[in-house]
């Protein structure tokens, strides 16, 4: 309807709170020490999705599968956009933004864009790392502030419906490009000597033995006094959350607005970022909806992947799915609208299942892995698994990781959930109950006794590759043929086997 | 001077006759049975290069690097450009035809272009597979006399200079887009019925018994009968040759024209294209200079490599390299021109070496490898030596290789130089005295005897790699971290080892 009458008293908005690199560290999921007073406020008012899961856990691949609702390797993101590492989604791809704004929807991108090519992410608004210094328009919440207000006051002055994505670049690490401003760019316009001031910030400062420590993350000095720098960069984007919102309510937008909070990939530590453990794939969701019948401050079990965000705000906006033809491939589990979550709580279904797929992160990170997870179990596939698994650059450089690596090469204690060695080296396949090993460690690939689970699980990942053309269908052990109607996989013939140095 | 004075007497042109896949089945290359009279005439008058060799043995890869002078890891098309593999060269290389284009020279380009962005790769003139079906302008000899009699046309009319690339589709496969032309698109336009007709070309037919196997294709009726369909098409392309060399002498040319024959990567057969054994790497390479002074009828045993091809025609047109920016890191092994060797034969010299580096061909087939090759010794490096060697879909459904799965996989004999487990199965680093052992068969990584040939290799291909600013200069077993005038390798402090099944 918006298209007929966008002066109507049914305009409907959507706002997306997007963090990079955001994780647990929330009041409103049971964090007892980070402070995220105006996070937790939003979601007092919204529900908590608990079973929130991205498709891939990499920066430009999980936005490109968030804006145009298809896993990476079906809109051609296979990793990051930028520099030599060049990845760009297939031109003749729908987005979001470019189907919305055909829908008369005023469409707005503040913060990290990270995805190309530009006529496929084409915003009507854009402030973002192309035209500005990415700490600008994702870190300094001020500026932020004024690029919503601007945006919020055209859009009323063209009565127009919108659809606004602020990408906060928080809290993501910056120790890699930026290491002036610590870890987690925490210093960043924090008012001390030489770090500058965003008015709008009071930052937030944590000892390191009081941090939460998540299990898959060692427990030693430095690798807590990351997840300190990490928290007070946490209260950067907390605040930043209340001055957006402020600024919704301002624009007298926020009885008409769905807003969504959530994260593109897990936190920046071993088994979380570019890892298909869950510290890499379980993300926070909050959705607010300014419905009367909207569930508010619960919670909800609902298996949801951020592919069905797409759906969900075309749904909202109430554009019909079949209109994404480049899209439309599915025969099942196929992304969906949340809505319906929103005001009643589905049964509970032991087969409900999420995917992922993730290939590259960084160019020369070539490690494909396929999951499909359910409430009970994960199976992972890992496609390059005769070789070790790829450290990022940005990982590498952080406190945590040089921590393990210097405990590790000096044989020194390493008090953490894995070795190095098992963290590096990892079977092709990996079978886990996450109800009896939520922290992913018992293997339980090829056990008999599970032998008909796994054989299910193993077909329907198939089946959801080969429904979103994954052009990895058939790796690693056959090549793929496709026909006009079909693909085939058409087997190597030679046991596939690991090599041994002779 | 061109750009001052288009009209001199001293007008210079460029005509690049590039073939798909096309290997030594020449009579000037000694090839005894494969008929290529029109290419043997242009030889006789020609310098023929008998150590020529491409940076990669992949058709996008190569081709970006040949009309940049850059390989494949600098300029960005790490694999294929079409379909699901998307490559595409970063935005800001300079190309051969943009710089050409600039001074003044009329750029054309008929046949296969697989290259992008378009911004990066524009010439005047285009028809090509993004405006025409590929077999038209790479395959109907016909057609493309046409094409280059009318792009000629234009350059007269208009007084310009020009550089013509026509690259041909000829050589390649077709078994797997449109097998009802025979594997080779041997029957393609060839007067059978249903076949079509290209008048300007009689096919040449060939026994199966009577080809002249190379040592790296078994000895078999399946691989015989595959490689006659090669020759046959080897006469279309050889047809065509004499065609566009026909319209170069009809538009007044023959004297003012540098005329380059070559082909982008090695013939599709095992250990061939995508492949760094030199039936993969090694190209023909026929350079006929208008000049008096050229040597004509002659081979030169100079190491080239087709990096050397935008260099080369730089200094043919009298434009400075220093003007290429964007490709001017090196600081040595760098590219360079060979039009002296037009002129004279150099020194004999041990110490001349060529370079390559591969990374996809097809986006799901990533095996990197670096290489330098000297004329006594190959040092391969395979960054993804934990898996098998991947197999392209077009060699996968070839006759010969189905013959080489079958006889495998039914323990028939397999008269072969190897077997399917050792070419799939390669070490991290191959050394080969190609003097000694020129099919490359007896790997020498390691062997006291050669420490220090093998450590020089290593180090003069290290800094090839840095000099060419590679992503993948510390791959596999550290993470690279570049300041403003720095690349450092960062150890993973992990001992690298194989994976082996628990
Ligand atoms: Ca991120
Ligand atoms: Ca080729
Ligand atoms: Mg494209
Ligand atoms: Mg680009």
């Amino acid at each position: 309807f918006i298209t007929e009458t966008v002066l109507s008293d049914n305009t409907r908005n959507v706002l997306i709170l997007l963090a990079d690199d955001g994780g647990f560290e929330i009041g409103a999921y049971m964090n007892k020490i980070c402070q995220t007073p105006n996070i937790d406020a939003l979601a007092s008012q919204s529900l908590i999705f608990n079973n929130a899961f991205t498709s891939v856990s990499s920066c430009s691949p999980s936005r490109a599968a968030l804006l145009t609702g298809t896993p990476s390797h079906q809109n051609g993101m296979y990793g990051l956009h930028q520099g030599v590492h060049h990845f760009n989604s297939f031109d003749n791809v729908t987005s979001l933004p470019n189907l919305l704004r055909e829908h008369g929807i005023k469409t707005g991108i503040i913060g990290k864009k990270h995805v190309g090519p530009a006529s496929v992410y084409r915003f009507d608004y854009e402030q973002t790392e192309e035209n500005n210094h990415i700490n600008q328009v994702g870190r300094n919440i001020t500026h932020i502030k004024l690029l919503v207000r601007e945006f919020l006051h055209s859009a009323n002055q063209e009565k127009q419906p919108f659809f606004l994505y602020v990408a906060f670049h928080d809290p993501h690490r910056c120790g890699h490009s930026e290491p002036q401003y610590g870890p987690f760019c925490e210093r960043f316009g924090s008012g001390e000597e030489g770090m500058g001031v965003i008015p709008d910030w009071q930052p937030w400062y944590y000892q390191w033995d009081e941090v939460q420590l998540p299990y898959h993350i060692q427990d030693t000095e430095a690798a807590r006094r990351d997840i300190a720098a990490q928290y007070t960069t946490m209260s950067r984007l907390d605040q930043g959350v209340a001055l957006v919102l402020k600024e919704l309510e301002a624009a007298g937008h926020l009885d008409d607005t769905l807003v969504i909070y959530t994260s593109d990939n897990g936190i920046p530590f071993p088994s979380g970022r570019t890892n298909f453990y869950d510290p890499g794939l379980r993300e926070p969701l909050i959705v607010r909806s300014p419905l009367p019948t909207a569930r508010r401050n619960q919670a909800s079990g609902a298996m949801v992947s951020l592919l069905d965000l797409m759906p969900t705000v075309l749904d909202w906006f109430g554009i019909k799915q079949e209109e994404v033809e480049s899209n439309d491939v599915w025969d099942s589990d196929k992304p969906k609208s949340f809505l319906p979550v929103l005001e009643k709580e589905p049964p509970y279904s032991d087969s409900e299942a999420v995917f992922a797929s993730q290939t590259h992160h960084e160019i020369t990170m070539y490690y494909p892995m396929r999951a499909v997870r359910t409430r009970r179990y994960k199976l992972i596939h890992n496609l390059n698994y005769g070789m070790p698994f790829p450290i990022d650059q940005d990982l590498y450089v952080s406190p945590t990781f040089q921590d393990i690596l210097n405990r590790t090469r000096s044989k020194q204690p390493l008090p953490w959930y894995k070795t190095l060695k098992q963290y590096y080296y990892r079977p092709q396949w990996e079978l886990y109950d996450m109800r009896a090993d939520p922290a992913e460690t018992n293997n339980l690939h090829g056990k008999p006794k599970l032998e008909s689970v796994e054989a299910e699980l193993r077909s329907r990942l198939l089946r959801w590759q080969r429904d979103s053309r994954d052009p990895w269908l058939c790796s690693p052990d056959a090549v793929l043929e496709r026909g006009e109607h079909s693909a085939v996989c058409r087997s190597l013939h030679a046991p596939l086997h690991h090599y041994r140095p002779h």
